[in-house]
């Protein structure tokens, strides 16, 4: 038999495991609300779109060159010009497979191992992942209840600077930021932008989740300040109308799209989907996200209802203002990475802190997604993810109901 | 302003251009007969399956995990049995958008920079500048008409081992190689086991034109003799039903599938699209291809036609047995690097033999594609390339119809 050990270099990523479905309890993975995803009207949006302009799908790219279909384009034009202040032409924008793939053009363009960059301390756990893998330094910034320490952020600028360091760039995550859950103060997107001009840093500003806060208006993008180019703009529409659709895109400036398109090898991100959501958005994507978010604020309420009962003073978290995940902070005594593994075995998944923070604090803290699980799943699932927690740290004292 | 510049490293590819549109008389690229795109039977298709599992697009993956949706991969598993006698179950196959992401994964996978390859030594050339751009040493088999030269082949193993190199695959196009068109015998095609055996060397089986031979049959894939694991299966549904939708497969043993997965860091390939390509193919894929195969077929009759009126005997190609593309050997005095640029600016657009060839004949050779032009199209476009290739290079002598 062929041996493939032999074949692999030092550096290669370890093996997939042979996927065995979902655990019972799925806390976990940016999935959303199967009874929101809008079935009928999805369906007369390709209907319509694929008798007018089936025939195109015979060319990559359709009629729209290799930045990704057009109409597509001109809606996140305009709705990003609508929602987040944000001025842009359809030439500066690159629909791509998915906010993952638009970190990985981002990270394949500017970062090369030992590159430093400047990321939110407490960060999502594929932008770590990612920049572990890459060889990157990571300079880590607190999180305030209103984003980025801004004091913080200035003050490593200016070490880097005296190190003669150039950070890449600046990876924040302004609305509902994963996993804290914190919006960042228009104030402070100001501030940002003063402060990437003035040390000439770019940003990078990951804004997959901002579309679903529930009843806070979001604020202008930081990329909507941004008169001089520094900024790098993601969205998605994983998180506004299905995850398993693999559309996002990158607003940014030509002279820095250019150079991000040619590591975008794959001609092109698949053309049905953009076709789809084009002509889905166009009527209905202002109405769905107004009636996503009323569900998903269902969820979270569910969600914080079950940790009060269930954990009772044991769980510290802030209940979240959008979104699909909270962040709970837990005793010291409470490893979360144990409790992860002993969860897992139980049916119940979830996301240790450590695998989402680059500080040492991750350790006590998790992360669990709502958006999926139904409510009843919501309360069986916290309710065994605390029996869990008391047998192995003894905490929390007393569950309710029990 | 922002200066990119200072952010990209030595290495930083080089920047796109502003997308113009396609050239009037647009011969290259993989795009497809326009009028083949099966739209009636793919609305349908969409129609019943978002209504049947639209829900599960609430999740990454649907109800699949990262391999991709399984009627999908089951529906690969059962045609490629059936066509090419591929015994494969489903948890050997990986769907990945389109067969360029499969390149891309397995070069991950397996190639360092210094690393070496062996290829036919004329190639498709996204695969040439893919390994040019890794920085991979290209070692080139000649090509005969019933496939790779097995001898030479061998001869360079041999060679190889001597020097103690250990290529790290033998990349092959079996069926409707691109650029030339050539389909592998049977008996080449167990030889080729029997040397990746010998020699413990992984094939890479690339076979994304095998649906389209227009009349012969199509052999057993490489992969059906392998019965130790040696190879890699790559197909893609670009070429069968339509180039847009990006959708393609890796086959292989699972302990190699799981080694290649990691590196497909994206969050899985289009949903919509695998399920409307898993509804269509079961009930459609075999009509369809036989449908698109006479469409191409009488283009391929075009395109011949038009270079016997156009080029006389100052063209010679071989009649293709399937497929989407032509390879024309021009005289010596014919550089068509120079011919692609003066005919680009007529609008007439080529592939230029030397970047689909690592050997210097590629030179005076050409691709021309005929899948999406109208057949008006082709005859004026080669009717327009002949006179500017005559103005240049004094060939044709003469033009059919001037």
């Amino acid at each position: 038999m062929f041996n493939v050990e032999k074949f692999l270099h030092s550096d290669a990523l370890n093996p997939a495991m042979e996927w065995k479905g979902y655990p019972k309890y799925n806390f976990i993975g940016g999935h959303n609300d199967s009874e929101s995803i809008p079935i009928k009207s999805l369906k007369e949006s390709i209907e319509k779109i694929i008798l007018r302009e089936g025939k195109t799908l015979s060319k990559y790219g359709l009629e729209s060159g290799p930045q990704g279909y057009l109409p597509l384009r001109k809606f996140i034009s305009k709705q990003l010009n609508l929602s987040a202040q944000i001025v842009s032409s359809e030439n500066e924008i690159l629909v791509v497979s998915g906010s993952l793939q638009a970190l990985d053009l981002v990270n394949e363009t500017f970062l090369r191992k030992g590159d430093t960059v400047i990321i939110e301390e407490e960060n999502y756990g594929g932008t770590i992942s990612r920049l572990k893998r890459l060889g990157v330094n990571m300079v880590g910034i607190p999180l305030e209840h209103d984003g980025m320490n801004v004091e913080v952020l200035e003050q490593n600028l200016l070490d880097l600077r005296k190190k003669k360091i150039t950070p890449r760039y600046i990876y924040t995550i302004p609305t509902i930021q994963n996993p804290t859950g914190t919006v960042m103060s228009a104030k402070k997107r100001e501030i940002l932008i003063d402060l990437s001009k003035q040390f000439e840093i770019p940003i990078f500003e990951d804004d997959c989740y901002a579309d679903l806060l529930f009843e806070k208006e979001r604020p202008p993008a930081i990329k909507s300040f941004d008169t001089d180019g520094y900024v790098i703009y993601c969205g998605s529409f994983s998180k506004s109308i299905a995850p398993a659709l693999r559309v996002g895109y990158l607003i940014a400036d030509w002279s820095i799209l250019s150079r991000i398109l040619p590591y975008k090898t794959d001609a092109g991100t698949g053309s049905l989907e953009q076709m789809a959501l084009a002509e889905f958005c166009e009527i209905n994507f202002n109405s769905h996200i107004k009636m996503l978010r009323s569900e998903l604020q269902k969820k979270s309420e569910a969600m914080c209802y079950a940790f009060d009962k269930y954990f009772g003073s044991s769980a510290d978290y802030k209940k979240p203002d959008g979104g699909i995940f909270i962040w709970v902070d837990m005793p010291k005594k409470v490893d979360t990475s144990l409790l992860y593994e002993l969860a897992l075995r139980e049916g119940v998944a979830i996301n240790p802190g450590n695998e989402w923070s680059i500080n040492a604090n991750g350790k006590h803290k998790m992360r669990l997604c709502f958006g999926n699980p139904s409510i009843r799943e919501i309360d069986e699932g916290i309710k065994l993810l605390a029996e869990i927690c008391r047998k192995e740290f003894g905490l929390p004292t007393k569950i309710a109901n029990l």
